[in-house]
């Protein structure tokens, strides 16, 4: 058991009694009248880069949350913002942060309603709390035998970027587009809300995808076979790919791709389709929902073998 | 202007489409429904010691968030707690962490609803979201001319706590309630719920009892007049005083005491007196809303010189 695991099992008992909280193993919590809560701390030099720039920290820190209610479906509201910071940001720093929460703001009809601001020996962080709504939440439990896969967007590009980022990966071209995948995720929130009432089971692929399926299918008490070599890949990462810069199961298990993983009865894959056009987010099936094994399967049909199964938080 | 000011005045605009987010100038937001919202990262060596008993470090994270609550008269619902270890923690710790949360939650009826857990290259720290309800909020802003002011308990225990806790101070007597004070808060909920329809203005005194009647002057656009003998000193406190251990000033900018401060009008003396007694609360009349001025006046009638006026986040 990995460290997070073994932190989540000694919480969980103290959320018994919300039944919303479900057991701390959801995207968000989903409280009294719909209303749906989340909070993700981001630590410079692990969730963000320290020299990153400030309007880029400020686009991550909320989008990460956002996509949090877009795994559940909902609506955005509220945020708090509680942020720690090891020296006073200079006016320039400030500035350049709250004009990109404010362009967000506008953008994902979300807006700041409190938050707290201490100093900290430590590196600078923020957490955000994000409020919004849904009637029906969808949830990683709930996924079905027979079920499609689906995934939104492309996978792999964030830990490309990051790899960038740190001098351990050159590209020829393309290397700016995987940097922002990094720096600024994109909330499928149109999508999530799209997919209530379709997808059985949905959420947020945060961890890696090979790990994120791993949780989905935990919480639905079902296996799963996904096609490896299905799972869409941008341009740059399929060209990285195709140069021997990488393998396919470091793009699985990279983290930091903030699509959505989702699944939904096989006769829902027009429905499914058409929320992608109207939502213009593209989507892929990537497998299906099968058997009690969660499985990543290669091109010969036999376990894709990953050198680790996801992001571990220690 | 200190550092916090210039960042809160940087994020407020970010506010101004919530109406209850009171322009980040209160202790918490009020959304739809009367849902009471705040948020505050406790941080190592900041706010806690690093060596502090896990269950205290549990207690203090929760109950500095059920203050924040406590002042706008609200009845705890959930939170979520989100958390960043620098290193995992034992069995042992989390166990008594846990333990003490669990304690807390039956005796203020709230219950975690979710989080998350982080690594950091920095201090442990932990930000608690907390929520609650309220159907008719108390504000900072609200108090009125010829109001008396009140606070609840009794202040500068905890910064006399902390002294003992590092080193500053030594006391024949008395030491380890102080250090209670300053590692285990006491929300005053009970009290809080109670001072709806009773307070015109209410704050929890997290800063000091000199900054905090700044705030609530600043906010409420009026002056006050406080009699610094008038504020309620705790045995310990009130020796240590005797004894030229410290000094009146330093008790009322100390910060960490979380108790109420509070504003009503003087017809109303007995029906708060009531409250008090009703919670079990004990409360003091400290001054009076006048002027234009705030100010905190020794024995003579002058003005009370403070070393520092509060605690200050840089």
């Amino acid at each position: 058991m990995d460290e997070f695991a073994f932190i989540a099992k000694h919480l969980a008992p103290l959320a018994a009694a919300a039944p919303g909280a479900y057991g701390l193993r959801d995207d968000a919590a989903v409280l009294a009248g719909g209303l749906v809560v989340t909070v993700d701390t981001l630590v410079a030099g692990v969730h963000f880069r320290v020299d990153d720039p400030a309007d880029t920290i400020a686009r991550k820190v909320l989008r990460v949350n956002l996509s949090d209610l877009a795994a559940m479906g909902a609506t955005p509201g509220h945020y708090l913002l509680s942020a720690q910071w090891p020296t006073p940001p200079t006016s320039a720093w400030i500035d350049a942060f709250t004009a990109a929460l404010a362009a967000d703001q506008s953008r994902f009809g979300i807006t700041l309603a409190g938050g707290d601001t201490v100093r900290t020996p430590g590196p600078l962080a923020f957490s955000v709390t994000a409020l919004g709504h849904v009637a029906t939440p969808l949830r990683r439990a709930g996924a079905r035998p027979g079920d499609d896969v689906w995934v939104s967007g492309t996978i792999g590009d964030a830990a490309l970027g990051l790899a960038v980022l740190e001098g351990r990966l050159t590209l020829a071209s393309g290397a700016k587009d995987l940097v922002q995948r990094y720096q600024v995720p994109e909330p499928r929130l149109a999508l999530g809300q799209r997919l209530v009432g379709l997808a059985h089971a949905a959420m947020d692929v945060s961890d890696g995808l090979a790990a994120d399926l791993a949780h989905l299918c935990r919480a639905s008490g079902l296996g799963a076979e996904v096609a490896a070599e299905r799972v869409p890949l941008s341009p740059g990462a399929a060209a990285a790919l195709a140069e021997g810069r990488v393998d396919r199961p470091s793009l699985l298990t990279g983290g930091d791709d903030y699509e959505l993983l989702f699944t939904a009865p096989p006769d829902r894959a027009e429905a499914v389709m058409a929320a992608s056009a109207a939502t213009a987010t593209p989507v892929a099936r990537i497998g299906r929902i099968t058997g009690d094994a969660c499985r990543l399967v290669d091109a010969q049909g036999g376990d894709l073998v990953l050198k680790r199964a996801g992001y571990q938080h220690f």
